[in-house]
């Protein structure tokens, strides 16, 4: 088994890198808190006896040979990257349970069949650059890499200047490293796994995700003077389309979920109605027939409100990625680690996007979820137990030797 | 009659002073461009032989003098601020008629038997600081000076601290210019005038305002793993309080509105659920009874939705002006003066907040409208046809002569 108290100081021990006073963290990708992460990601895994490359993505690779070097190694590991209002474990435990793994190797002398390879994905969370999981999304060739390369920040950065100011546009090509297979330890970010006091999740399916970038161009106009029948107010058009989301999801049985995350109005004044507001929407849902539903629904509506309102709507759907389904080989392996360690465990869906969800379209690949403190995630406030962290390094380091050979 | 050439170049020349790409006028109240405009209006007062002083907030009073030095000046004039996306013509045709009327005056050699007073109004716009009208509301004692002086704006940054770094902190004491009464010229910026093909409207009231700064406590989680029941969505809820302030004036009769012009979400993230929500809000009604009702339905309204949201919302009043009733003896020296003029006009309610509303609760005041194109204002493609604006000038030269007497 795994040292926990190693495990534990070494998630606490980085969250210094960009730590809040909240206790949170503040890591956006690709930002100078994320060049110190990075770096002390690199070090730690050269000490613990790994190659460390770097492709032009940023996506870091550390390899620990196996006994069979023509064997593509096993990949495990997560992200460290955090959103603007993070917490401590989101990705960044799925990367440190990966180290652990290999410093438990390490101090029992056990070197795996295949090769293993701790990945550290760049841009998972989708906050500065959209779309999410975008560093997994250029290595299984979702996207192409000359387009995310391109995407911009809210202030014009792109992703390949952004990599250039931190030092991490590697020069292995994206793709490049391949890989036999993935295992991803993450927490649960939802409540099903507290409330039913399981420590251990086996993530079996994965949601299909719609985001949407749009923007309402009304007319500016004066507050006190402009009757309401003769309005062109974005403001009140974003609250209908918001609560529509709203609607929709909760329409959609008890496994959709909608939300709008952004809204910037342009040139607010207190006595000036809205007359431009730029915002992002998106739904959920693990079938991928329920997501067709929702987005031909809220197209539908946004089209009724705009024409109601004689508003102008646009809403661009700029990523969509269709459910996942993991491989039941590792899946298996992952229960059957549970059951020799004693946990108990249940199947699971990710109600969060994973770079799982991208490995899992190349090769073999499951998850594992351990639960978090109200199922709380993108927050400050976002906690999870040290034993239950340590329980899913466990059935992590297991599923490993199951998967790669002990 | 006033030269309407000179009036229409004089506006155009001054709109130089914070002008957008887009013909409109961006003047925050104190700012540089403020300041450009007041050093323009002082020299241009001063070569019409009129004596300029400031007082402690920034408001200007350029004196011409009558026959009888012992009446207190009657007021002419307006404001030079504007709104963020402004145009060229709200405030500053009332500013600009003023210096007009002085001006054919000097041509004529009358001198008025009471002096003439042109006032520039400090941050009548309300937009960088709440609330608006507020070198008015300081010379009419409706707020006292120090409260005014403290108040910030987004930045933080203090009237007082403004007024310096301007150098407009004038060192006469605020309302110590006396004034016998007020006449202000300015566009409708409403759609009535236009739409009856009047060139002229004799205001003879001011809606009733009310100003509300809200604030939205939810819960930052994620948009992907968040069950939609467990939810305490920031934004959902200013949606239904957007929809709900709407919704209020609409129920309210054609004469009330109802706005949100200002909402910005803490720390956005397109996948988390924003938590937190700063807004501003408003209704405005001719009748004080109808904007009791309007506030108490929203306060009520609002603490259901926070209730059933499970989300903690504050509403505070931050301004309540009551309706206005202008001076009959002011109103009927206007619509003599059209008369005269074989101006057609009729009367009419103001939609929008005047610095004429707190002269009048000190002296005998009223104003004058001319049309705007399509009633619009608070826009950059704000516009007004020169025959208006010089008809409007030439009603209120009128009005002077027979209320100062000629
Ligand atoms: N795991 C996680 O929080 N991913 C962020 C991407 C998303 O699901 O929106
Ligand atoms: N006249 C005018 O636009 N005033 C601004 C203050 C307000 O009415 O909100």
């Amino acid at each position: 088994t795994i040292n926990a108290d190693r495990l534990w100081s070494t998630i606490i021990e980085t969250a210094r890198f960009g730590g809040t006073d909240k206790g949170g963290v503040r890591r956006l990708t690709l930002s100078e808190e994320d060049r110190q992460v990075r770096d002390w990601f690199r070090a730690a895994c050269e000490a613990a006896g790994c190659t460390v490359t770097v492709d032009g993505l940023g996506n870091m690779f550390a390899l620990r040979p196996g006994k069979d070097m023509t064997k593509p190694p096993l990949g495990i590991g997560s992200h460290l990257d955090t959103q603007p209002t993070g917490g401590k474990f989101d990705g960044v435990l799925g990367v440190m349970a990966a180290l652990e793994v290999v410093r438990t190797l390490n101090d029992a002398g056990i070197e795996t069949d295949a090769p293993l390879c701790i990945c550290n994905w760049t841009n998972e969370e989708g906050s500065r650059f959209a779309p999410a999981m975008m560093g997994s999304a250029g290595y299984v060739a979702d996207l192409p890499v000359a387009d995310i390369l391109a995407r911009t920040d809210a202030e014009g950065v792109s992703v390949g200047t952004a990599l250039d100011a931190i030092g991490y546009r590697g020069p292995e090509e994206v793709g490049a490293q391949k890989l036999s297979g993935f295992l991803e330890l993450h927490i649960e970010q939802g409540p099903i796994l507290e409330a039913e006091g399981l420590p251990i999740g086996v993530v079996e399916h994965g949601q299909g995700i719609i985001w949407y970038d749009g923007r309402i161009t009304g007319f500016e106009s004066h507050t006190g003077s402009t009757p309401m029948h003769l309005r062109k107010d974005a403001l009140a058009t974003l609250s209908e389309i918001v609560l529509a989301i709203e609607a929709l999801a909760k329409a959609h049985g008890p496994n959709a979920v909608g939300s709008v995350g952004e809204a910037v109005i342009a040139r607010p004044s207190r006595n000036v109605i809205p007359g431009e507001i730029a915002f992002s929407g998106e739904f959920r849902t693990p079938d991928a027939g329920i997501l067709d539903a929702l987005d031909k629904a809220l197209q539908d509506k946004v089209k009724e409100i705009a024409a109601r309102r004689k508003v102008d709507v646009r809403l661009d759907t700029i990523w969509r990625k269709e459910p996942t389904h993991f491989d039941p080989v590792m899946t298996g392996a992952i229960a059957a680690a549970a059951d020799r360690l004693g946990l108990p465990h249940r199947p699971i869906v990710s109600g969060a996007g994973h770079d799982s969800f991208h490995l899992a379209t190349l090769v073999p690949t499951a998850m594992i979820f351990v639960p978090c403190k109200d199922g709380v995630s993108h927050n400050e406030l976002e906690s999870a137990k040290p034993d239950d962290c340590a329980a899913g390094t466990n059935v992590l380091l297991h599923a490993v030797l199951a998967v790669a050979g002990g």
